[in-house]
């Protein structure tokens, strides 16, 4: 048995975070965490990563042992990938990504599946989800349809990639077959065999997380957050003073002042600091991170080197290298408390949830006191001045400042001598 | 003997807090504090209170054992309520008010008044205060003199609203007989009373305390708060690391967190919330009220269900179901340290104090970082957005945003890598 | 041996702040330092202070017993100050002002030098340095070359002035064949002396903090505080939950209170106040000044009965009586990271470090949640509303206020009723 991983994608609708593959949670990305998890709790020992240009190097730097390939041409999506290992695939193989967070007691299922030419794990949504819907006949699967419109979904099983072809050749001559003119070019070879082939639905009862647009990395996070374990590294110095609660990582090199107050679950990076009279919980601290003094970080996800100082992190999403001034705090929900929306490769989208505050790209400054409003994405390098309101999501390298108008008061009047307080 | 409780006022002046009758000190209102006082420490055990159409319904909940009347001409002041409960007023009978907050020994003092046609509590008042003024020959009063021009005051004895009337129909007779064109009908009954009846001036050497204007609410806290004693519910959850001082009581439900510091006299109403590094001290909270992390109440009144998170809210009074988002800030001082004005029916007025805050209505948002300036009244319902400087009253049901407008710079310059904190 | 101690200069470079020979370090101003370390570990008892009209009173009250003379024409620079004091230079005299803070050990090499006419104490510098280079042959100084361009230095040597004069007459018959049209007649005549008397250059190898530029102050409180041992006054209250760490000087009547820290180095002066919550380090504060709850200073000078309230003070210098309202946050590192600039006398200067944040004078206001960007001056006396982008000094007095132009948007969505936090 082996494994298919498709890691090519370019994590467009993902901006302005980089490549999911290698997001961090504690200190693996989450395709080393994938494939770990792989290789240590099932029979797949043999993994074929396809990656594009632009995350090659990086791939091959991570799986040296393994059969990285590379993708050409990107626009041929899933169809393109599969293509791309054809030589590889003569034996079982299981299709996966890093675009469906699935636990690993879901892949068993669809690894154990006997007597069929394949298994495809599906979610049972209670409502509409934009995905592909699978249509099935007791458990064999007759056909998959593509984003249906809400109330003309086929069924409530949505497709998530964790496909098993225990004869992938099938698959290989099918996509040759389809056209390759759209994007989803996997979905209708999918389609054929569904007709000619015993293809079985295994329901997924265990946790799944979409990861696809940037909030997603919250929910994520939650996911990581959940499983983690009590344990503080002796190489962590923690004053007295400080409250630490709960399901805590606090890995070696952490330091944790006077009057701080970590709540877990929580995972605090190699090296990272919480301040004094700080606030951290329900958070992933990523390593060399600076919660300064008198800041909160609730329900977030900080990337490695960023620096705070007296804000308030909500529900937001910061990538590595990234500082706020003192005074900056994320807005994360709406006056009217209604769901968070996001423009997304200029289309704006509900983000599920009326807690959200905004996502900022790698390397980027705020300055103190600016307001940061729920939904907004920042592209990364971006320097954003000092008091200012951000509403709208700013490009990559954006340098953005703004004045109040000043004016001159006449008439100023004396003050009186300051009185010791009393 | 009985009580004419005078509640059909519409409290404009007091806008944008509602009707006073119902404002809550504790756990009560101040119209249900006053009955039960009186019950309870003077022999009047019967009860007349003159409501409008808008507290009606109101009123009849919460007196269901007394005589609820409304008066229908609400323009009729005084006047019209008293002639409102004409048919009960055979026998002597106190008329009062929650327009005055008069501690009980006054009304004793009142009520014990012997041979003579009535009393009139009075306030002994050292500047000019804009009310009504007894011209008192001894102590037999022979005038009243409505809001006359500052040093132009008869006496210095300001009518306070506690009037006992002996033979109450002499009243009803000199009201029957006053035109019904202006609102100071009642004192121009009284004056004519006067002049053919005794009436005693008594002074008053308690506390009183006007409930005209919604900075009011602040001074009559301070009374409140002042006779508190320290209780703490075995119902609370205080965290070991929480400092509670002097006289706070402190309701079942009450949560608070680390490092939490409530600093008495102080109130926190049941199920209410202090949160992490939070200081709250004179400060009166309502019930579910959260004083979110990071924040502090200073001297300041709370309703029920506000919700504040890194906030300083200082001598202010935000009614209930008003949220602050992180950052807003309640000016509480003039930068020339002189008195605050508040614009109150169109009229700029001193509000005698410099140290006020501001008002917010019922159910109003306000975005983060928003500086709200000293004196601003804030209309029931209103969101506002966030970056902004509020320095006027917003009517009801405001929607108020504001953009700084930016600029897009060129020349950025690169950074360079972050190095870690040393 | 005696002492001419220049105090005359205005401190034009060292606005907004106050004349330097003033500005207090602990209980002591600098000349009073200067003079009182001289009188101790050297065998200087005589002294002779010129000044200026501007401060001759505060001098003269300051050095009662010690003569104290007013250089008339201010603009003669140094050459005028030490004509002034012409009377009284007969006897072996050691120039020297508060413009440069030397270490003792520094002063005492030169008055120990023997066989000379005198000797020139010389700070051996790594980089360029906008002051005044000695050329030197062997130890002997041949030369003086004021402010050399950039690579044009005669030697790595810079003038500091602790001057000794064994025959100062000499110095005087220059002084008086010197044009006065210049203000540089000190130096001409220096030059002309050092090539026929001998003259030793003496290499500075302690300490040496020049004071012209605001920003010095924060140097030359860096060598202050790093001169202190703790030293707790038993007339202190500090609160059992303050922490208090390192050499930190607390005296009499200062309070600290719940969950502050104060980490050493750190100067509290007499019955100052450090707040809930606040965090003061490498810092300085004056007697009577207030750092209000929830405040950070760091790395600052707070004179006399400053008053601050939830901000943030970095790097910066807050004269006597200056108030930031709640919110308010000195930016002290440009988005770019680069070196702060600041406008002194029009003039656009490095100030040689990247944090840097702003200095106030005396007796200014600042508003709720305003923003000071680093390198920022503001003349005393200013008032600066609230919410505010401050980016350009802001001359003496100003009254500064600003708007942000408000819009009203309808479609004001109804919120749904609250439920209490879970």
């Amino acid at each position: 048995m082996q494994a298919l991983i498709l890691a090519a994608g370019r994590s467009r609708r993902f901006w302005p975070l980089p490549d999911k593959n290698f997001l961090k949670f504690g200190d693996v990305t989450i395709i080393e965490h994938q494939i770990k998890t792989l290789r240590k709790k099932t029979s797949i020992k043999k993994f074929v990563i396809v990656g594009g240009k632009h995350n090659l190097a990086q791939l091959k730097k991570l799986f040296p042992r393994d059969i990285v390939l590379e993708q050409k041409n990107l626009n041929k999506g899933m169809a393109g990938a599969v293509l791309t290992a054809e030589k590889y695939l003569k034996e079982p193989t299981l299709i996966i990504s890093t675009n469906d967070l699935i636990d690993i007691a879901g892949i068993k299922k669809v690894l154990a599946t006997k007597n069929c030419a394949g298994a495809i794990l599906a979610k049972q949504v209670s409502e509409y989800f934009p995905g592909g819907y699978l249509k099935v006949t007791q458990e064999r699967i007759i056909d998959i349809v593509e984003k249906p419109k809400p109330s003309k979904e086929p069924s409530n099983l949505v497709n998530l990639v964790c496909h098993l072809f225990n004869k992938p050749t099938q698959l290989i001559t099918e996509l040759k077959k389809t056209s390759n003119t759209k994007d989803d070019g996997y979905e209708r070879a999918l389609a054929k065999l569904f007709k000619t082939e015993k293809f079985i639905a295994i329901k997924h009862t265990g946790t799944w997380q979409a990861l696809k647009y940037p909030w997603h990395v919250l929910k994520a996070g939650e996911l990581f957050l959940t499983g983690l374990k009590r344990q503080i590294s002796p190489k962590a110095q923690i004053a007295k003073t400080a409250v630490i609660e709960g399901d805590v990582v606090i890995e070696a090199g952490v330091r944790i002042f006077d009057f701080a107050v970590v709540r877990g679950p929580a995972f605090l990076g190699q090296n990272s600091v919480v301040g004094t009279h700080s606030l951290v919980r329900d958070s992933i601290i990523g390593m060399n991170s600076v919660v300064g003094s008198g800041s909160e970080v609730a329900r977030s996800y900080l990337g490695e080197s960023v620096w705070l100082h007296r804000n308030y992190v909500g529900d937001s999403v910061l990538s590595e290298n990234v500082s706020l001034g003192a005074g900056v705090v994320t807005g994360n929900l709406r006056l009217d408390e209604s769901e968070v929306k996001s423009i997304v490769q200029k289309r704006k989208l509900g983000t599920g949830t009326t807690k959200f505050g905004c996502v900022i790209g790698a390397g980027s400054r705020i300055g103190i006191n600016t307001s940061l409003m729920p939904g907004v994405l920042i592209g990364s390098g971006s320097f954003v001045g000092s008091g200012l309101i951000i509403s709208e999501n700013l490009p990559e390298k954006s340098f953005i400042t703004g004045t109040i108008k000043l004016k001159t008061q006449k008439n100023r009047i004396q003050l009186s001598q300051r009185k010791p307080l009393s």
